[in-house]
């Protein structure tokens, strides 16, 4: 077997097995196939695509690269949940503690932001101390103690996803639906996942702009899930609008808390439930067997204070500030403050969630390059939705920001492409698309 | 412009401007695109083609990559030519005096040879004392001094195309039309030819197995040509076996100069006769308009003993022992010879030229690395071709060896993939399949 060959099967759309994937896979890892090879190679892939069982063979084969974490000594199931990415999207900090306050308890390893979508990590980071670094063994005993657990990855889960999507990212091969899907596959099984519910979100703000590539792209995933045995739901959710009103670091962890309190948006309150639901249903010591029992359990541990109970935990457990989860107020604010107000009356039909994270990111809220430095204290709020019925002056967003001119740069660029008003009634996006339950 | 929306464009079928591929070419060279970028694009450009713009862009971009060869203060019109490489492909050899002595000088680079097939460069340091690398300065003055000069390339010509080569030869994007045929004209080009005779060698020994594959191949570098501002004519040849009896750095010489005095093998004679009339035929000044009258001309000057002289001017300016050309027996030999007879009668049905050629590399008399040392003495003859009537015990092939363990390896090839032997009467192959005139 040989790199070459490999790589001309595949561009003459032959079929590759399991031992040319993995061959090509562990000659990669072991840096003996070299990058502008991978680079061939992810072209074919792009252009040719692949099989339901060579997705597979990737996946499992880039999951096998590096390390893979065993969570069987503290979870009797790990089920895990992965967002594809979304302005606004502070899902984890809600249903994490939701579905372990329902007795199903996690230990799940997010990621930072780049570009207009923001990072769970760099969220938990707003509150004073949280530790987003665990050794494994700090991980695991949280895990253990606490019944949640939410860090940084600390083990090289999937070096040679890493190393092939850094080169898919400046080939022109980043959207190809195997590519994608194995890369976001083989970090969850090489995490440990025993069950997993993803959010895969559409529209401006996400990178699957249309509904249909969206759902080929979780059915896909879906599909390797099952393969490898896992237990998998996926969802196709809304991302033309943020979800929630919070979009900003601080901002989203003080939604996230009053969501816990039963007190946030609508929309934001109802995703959460939907994701948590499906997780405690792959649970099968959740004690749910249908959706409307896992969604009014998921809704309970809110009613009773159970589920910001475990957020405090968790903060708690991970040496942070638990003051600033009582009173939100103490977390970092911002020392400009600017409003955005309808200019005529109508409908809204376009409030655009990529504009909205571009702003936050204008703001310092975010990151274009790994290196640069952000601010917890900035954001922008999206107090309506598409299909909201406006008047004049009324308020479409409120801007906080630490620096006069970047906070120029945000209002411009929202004033200007940051929503569109209709003078005819709008339909509302729904909140999702579509529902795949694995096999 | 940016390379990634670059590789993107060709990647989705479009058609790269002529701006797009000139920056990425320009960008590659300087080192600012990527070598897994080139990579990448390379597949792209093998699974969607190019279109006969995009072809000359990229051989123009390419050209333009390096130094470029001005032959003008020299050559009243630069006529080359190219052949695809092939076993006892010693062409130049001949047809280079031929024109010469016609009254056409010409200023030649030639290579290596590697693989199965031999390198003019290599043939010619069979001559004791022969440079091939020759400054700049001096190849000139003997072109204009003798009208015959053959050397190696010191100028860095087409240095992108080289680059670029490095690159597809390991990523499986060799056999792509428009790069195969864009490389070897930027080369050319560079190398300030006005007018080229391409020799497109097609079977079992030649890089393009079919002929209409080499039929393709030497349309698109015709139009390319002629698209440049260039005169051109493609010949269309037969390498399913050796062209003339030698194969062998030495050997080839010594066929050479036997061709030169007239007393060649007739397939080699009439092929250097063909391309010598071709090239007659472009240049402006060569007192012919007609492809008769040109070969006519062609071999009035090997009968009268002109284009023997111009050889050995060519041998005297470039610093060659011409007594070894006066006397070729003196030129480089071996020191066992064995001979290969057929096993029954019949009519040759197979005399493969890869074969041979490998046969000629295992004597080590060719190389697989261009590191690899060379032996000028050894080789192997063919005396008989496909179409030939033969009676068990006429002889095949003769090796020249300097090392026994190297003939038995040889001799072991050409015994048993070598020849093939039918009992009824077979077509010989044609010398040429096709000629295509440009314009």
């Amino acid at each position: 077997m040989n790199i070459v060959d490999i790589i001309a099967h595949k561009r003459d759309g032959q079929t590759l097995s399991t031992e040319e994937i993995r061959y090509f896979i562990t000659e990669f890892t072991a840096g003996r196939a070299e990058d502008y090879q991978a680079a061939a190679w992810a072209m074919a892939v792009f252009m040719q695509g692949m099989s339901r069982q060579e997705t597979v063979d990737l996946t499992l084969a880039m999951a096998d690269s590096g390390d893979k974490i065993d969570l069987s000594d503290v979870l009797p199931f790990a089920v895990d949940k992965h967002s594809s990415g979304g302005v606004g999207d502070k899902t984890s900090l809600v249903v994490l503690p939701v579905v372990s306050a329902c007795g199903v308890p996690v230990a799940k390893m997010s990621g930072r932001g780049l570009g207009h979508t923001g990072g769970t990590l760099d969220k938990l980071e707003s509150i004073e101390g949280y530790q987003v670094e665990l050794p494994m063994e700090r991980f695991k005993e949280l895990a253990r103690k606490n019944g949640i657990v939410l860090a940084g990855q600390t083990a090289e889960l999937a070096p040679a996803d890493k190393a092939l999507y850094a080169i898919r990212d400046v080939t022109a091969t980043v959207s190809s639906l195997p590519l994608i899907a194995s890369s976001i596959m083989s970090k969850k099984i090489a995490a440990g996942a025993d069950g997993i519910v993803l959010d895969v979100k559409t529209g401006s703000g996400a990178f699957m702009r249309k509904v249909d590539e969206a759902r080929k792209l979780a059915k896909v995933m879906v599909d390797i899930g099952v393969d490898a045995g896992r237990k998998m739901v996926a969802l196709v959710s809304d991302m033309n609008q943020p979800l929630g009103v919070a979009a900003g670091l601080a901002l989203e962890v003080k939604e996230a808390i009053a969501t816990l309190h039963g007190e946030g948006p609508k929309d934001f309150h109802d995703h959460c439930i939907e994701v948590a639901a499906y997780m405690l249903l792959l649970a099968p010591d959740s004690g749910v067997d249908d959706i409307d029992a896992a969604r009014q359990k998921a809704q309970q541990s809110i009613d009773d204070g159970s589920a910001f109970a475990k957020f405090r935990l968790m903060v708690q457990g991970q040496g942070g500030n638990v003051e600033q989860v009582e009173s939100p107020d103490l977390l970092p604010g911002a020392s400009h403050q600017r409003k955005i107000g309808a200019p005529r009356s109508g409908y809204l039909s376009k409030v655009d969630a990529l504009q909205v994270g571009m702003a936050v990111v204008e703001l310092g809220g975010g990151r274009l390059r790994k290196s640069d430095p952000i601010d917890h204290g900035v954001g922008v709020e999206t107090l309506l939705n598409v299909g909201d019925k406006v008047s004049a002056g009324d308020t479409l967003f409120v801007l906080y920001a630490n620096d006069e001119e970047k906070l120029e740069t945000a209002l411009n660029r929202l004033r200007n492409g940051g929503f569109e008003i209709n003078d005819d009634p709008v339909e509302p996006y729904p909140l999702f698309y579509d529902v795949i339950m694995g096999e």
